[in-house]
């Protein structure tokens, strides 16, 4: 499990004066970002082999609305991994430790042409996730 | 069922050059304003009755990218609904008839204390809503 | 000139319960989309001919807030063009006249290798906009 | 002069693989943020005073498109304060020192019933401002 801080921005609140549900899908992907630059598979990396791995589903159960001026912390854990398929878990939590929101998202793996790769052509990249899994559970 | 038109812009683009996955949420978002619009209850009517209807949770699952200059078929249609919460699936297709995605999300009612209230508090909308409830299944 | 109609968003709102000032700069993009269509350049004839034309720069003058619910007029006008360089005018106006921001854009021409070109080496788009120009003025 | 540091998102991307242009007006209103922040302004701090200060013009000069990926340093300024109105200057460089934008922001001071105040009614702010502009000058 790795923890991503982020603060809230005003633009991301809306008329309720919360953060706009929307934006929790985009705080997941900073998250994600986070997640691989610490397992060593930064943007850079990950482009330079020609893979890209874009959200196929997308799950946020909103609890507790977020604030701007609040700093978030966002909780991300690899929960699964298949040859075509990995999935990540996400709670995000204000500064009192308050649950905002839950969620969970799915990727798989295509190369430059957009076709579907498996995780086993890139050995590196799985081994790396593979650890991260194994700690987590 | 009900069918918002919506067309792409290009600020909702990433750079993988289609949609970004968040921007679907803010689809459906647009496609239950029009959907209330439709069955009599804009959004001024729905403050002036101080009733506020915020998203609890949300799922999307992505078949295939969107792409700037296309035109899509948001279909809306009320799936569940209990004396506290409403759910809506939701279908994007874009002008071929291909699916770009599905979705669906739940909906608490709060009056303008952000207090949990019951929809019988609220009988023409009540009704509106059962209405289309009856008419999709 | 040329009128984009454009309803506003619950999700372009911020907390102080108006449109967030960026999003004029998106509707302004918009405005540009329609205006190109218009005048029988769409996005996709443009991109045909392997051409771009990035935003050198905006301004916007905020007059008054425009709300959740509103139906904005977008008028847009093309007020320059040079071998290598477009600006447009903006104003945004609610369904009651009253104007809610002013703004223009500038914009260069770059070919598909992303070097500067001019509007000279694409004789139908010049004579589409110089058309535009002298019916405004 | 401030410098608030901020990493690209990838939603913040669009089809050319670039910054979208509007983003970098939410940019500058981060760094106004953290600007405040540094001279003990935080936004709880202001709202406890009753105090909005909306944005009544910007201006974005784009010079070298930002890459996901890169972090940017904001350089923020206030060049300008009267009884009515702050002024900020900004400039956004990429890790390399490469200037991707400029840009300017104009403010007026509203009390909570939404009129236009002078910045004399907060003297705190006021002197805090101040001292910004002649450090700056």
């Amino acid at each position: 499990m790795k923890i991503y801080k982020r603060k809230v921005n005003y633009y991301e609140t809306d008329k309720m004066g919360v953060v706009h549900h929307s934006n929790y899908i985009r705080y997941f992907e900073e998250a994600r970002t986070y997640f691989l630059e610490e397992i060593g598979f930064p943007y850079s990396k990950i482009e330079q082999e020609k893979i890209i791995s874009p959200v196929t589903s997308v799950t946020c159960q909103y609890k507790k609305p977020a604030l701007y001026g609040e700093t978030l912390d966002i909780e991300i854990k690899l929960v699964g991994l298949s040859a075509v398929k990995s999935t990540f878990s996400y709670i995000v939590k204000n500064q009192n430790g308050e649950i905002n929101a839950t969620g969970q998202s799915e990727h798989c793996f295509l190369n430059d042409k957009g076709r579907i790769i498996t995780i086993k052509s890139m050995p590196s990249f799985k081994e790396a996730l593979d650890k991260e899994l194994e700690e987590e559970n």
